[in-house]
């Protein structure tokens, strides 16, 4: 039987009182050593995402494994790890022409890499740059988000073309975000979606070499393909970035375990209903953000408890689960009654997140188990 | 036609490069004064919930309307107040007792109004306590989230007494949240939930002058209903928070109308794909949370656009709605090819929110039309 009451005791241990995001450091070095690893065997560079930690301390558990390329989802994110060590960025949006100060400066401080899908962008950065870039075209392969679709080979070439004829800009290859594996439930759906992205990527790219563009890297971006998978022949860089910290979405999807899950919000218990068998904790949508899984009932799920084992995470608990969430408050249901009954008014409970970039996002830092904390980004103005 | 081309231009003159939120502080006034007005006709305390703004400038608005009593979500919402001049402060969440030290602060400095639904609540503060604090009894009226049910006259008798025989407390009366009446969709529906709620919460109320408790006010605190409706009798105090701002969520229950919603986010055109009229802008998950509505049709709306007519937003483009949000990425879908013809990369456009306390909760400041700013709390630690 798990022991909430423990948890909650070395919880308090660290002076916790209100809604705190907590780190499994031990877990989250792990994450990061396994993907390196992996990326290292394929041979092919790992850029991970920090969009998921943002966060330099964070970062720097990825310098110790031998990893010195980032990706980042804002200019504003690409500036805090330059100022924070990170010296090849690519921000893996496609680029805001209204930031072309933002771009110039961090172009001469830095391996700047963008992201393009249009000529106008192209014309915007080609009156604008101060300083050289490196810019990926971004491909669309049926995640229909962003990119230039795979059925319209003319296209990328005119801009890959167009890109190589602009003074500051050497145009490097193909990036996608396979945004569709996050559909899936099993490995089995994964890799046939990645293969089809992957054969895709290959026809754009033979196009373009085929007709005078002298190289085309391909990049790729999931965490669960590169999750699931060990194998990236032909491609040259992968950019996952929730492995770090993973979370029950990529545990639903297939992509990890959920005792792989790294981070977690500590949380008051501030109600208790037996009469429902519910238990609701200071902890709501500002604390969890609200992304949402489906359970095996068709149930709602905004996140589940799990216990500290010996100074790491101990998974998910099915029958402790969080069904819903408001503004501040979480509703805790509690399936099996000697969970419930192990609960009192001021205990800590600890929460999986659904989502982890996004709760991660609500915070201005980490707490470890060994009570040290790790920055994260400055809150957006 | 709406002009997306002149509100993109007003917006870059105020400097905005990246996303943003915005202030219609004119509308916000009107919402404020507004509510101030039916409160002072309906002669009922109004103690607006300042989670929605989370702002003491915009907390200053209201004390220019006479209003000087203010809800807050989390003991340190009521501290950030507390600091900024508001001396009377209703802690409306179950009181978390690890949050003691607190409390006793805050006792210390202000007239602090709490809220308990359970003895072993009212037991840790009659123990903790070193100042005197007004408690609120919770009343759960339906709504099945927090609260003594409406069906258990007896405990909540009961708490009353033990709240009036400890030392520091006083018992002030019954306070409920009727989040049901965000389910409603017309007056109808909001006003039978609402008769509902008070004829429970007045049987309450009559069990315990009936049984020797002196004093029972009623607090109740739904935007919708206190949108709606005029005549409270009965009830003490009103609560309403989303109000100063409103949102899409609220037009569609049918609390305001679109042009009454005022705040809205100024986000960059990243992305244009004629092919299926969409546009990618710089907005996801982080700068809009991810509150969703189903629209007419059936289809998720995350945010629509406005325009900015004569210094104020004009209200909602249904043809021109937030279709998909990721972590920075938002899709918007324009039925209109008119409206997706006015776009150019790099332009700005102004998305109206789903929901206005998430949204706000995720930035530093607000920006008005007239390029001031307004402070909001400092994020969670």
């Amino acid at each position: 039987m798990p022991n909430l009451t423990q948890t909650s005791t070395l919880l308090k241990s660290l002076g916790i009182t209100r809604p705190t995001l907590i780190l499994d450091h031990q877990q989250t070095l792990l994450n990061i050593a396994s993907m390196a690893h992996k990326a290292q065997n394929a041979a092919v560079r790992l850029r991970p995402h920090g969009k998921t930690h943002q966060s330099a301390a964070v970062g720097k558990l990825c310098h110790m494994q031998g990893i010195h390329t980032i990706t980042a989802s804002s200019l504003d994110m690409a500036l805090y790890f330059a100022a924070n060590g990170w010296d090849d960025i690519t921000d893996a949006i496609p680029v805001n022409t209204l930031e072309i100060d933002k771009i110039n400066h961090l172009a001469s401080k830095i391996k700047l890499n963008l992201l393009v899908d249009h000529p106008a962008a192209v014309s915007a950065l080609a009156a604008g740059l101060t300083h050289p870039v490196r810019i990926w075209l971004e491909a669309d392969l049926g995640y229909k988000r962003t990119g230039v679709s795979y059925e319209n080979l003319d296209q990328a070439l005119a801009i890959a073309q167009q890109i190589e004829q602009a003074e500051q800009m050497r145009f490097v290859g193909l990036l996608t975000h396979a945004g569709h594996t996050y559909v899936e439930r099993s490995v089995a759906g994964i890799t046939a979606v990645y293969q089809q992205v992957l054969t895709r990527l290959q026809v754009m790219q033979n196009h373009l070499l085929q007709n005078g563009i002298a190289r085309c890297a391909i990049s790729i971006g999931d965490t669960p393909a590169c999750s699931v998978l060990n194998d990236f022949t032909g491609v040259d860089e992968i950019r996952p970035g929730n492995f770090v910290f993973y979370d029950l979405m990529q545990a639903q999807i297939g992509s990890c375990t959920s005792d792989q899950i790294s981070v977690a919000v500590a949380c008051p218990v501030i109600g208790l209903y037996p009469e429902r068998q519910t238990a609701v904790i200071h902890g709501g949508g500002v604390h969890f953000a609200k992304d949402m899984l489906t359970d095996d009932h068709g149930r709602a799920l905004f996140g589940q408890l799990t216990t500290i084992t010996d100074g790491t995470f101990s998974g998910a608990l099915p029958a402790a689960t969080l069904t819903s969430v408001s503004q501040e408050h979480g509703t805790l249901t509690l399936t099996d009654p000697t969970l419930f009954n192990q609960l009192s008014l001021g205990d800590l409970v600890l929460v999986l997140p659904v989502h982890s970039c996004m709760t991660a996002d609500l915070y201005s830092s980490y707490l470890d188990l060994d009570g040290q904390r790790y920055g994260r980004i400055p809150r957006q103005p």
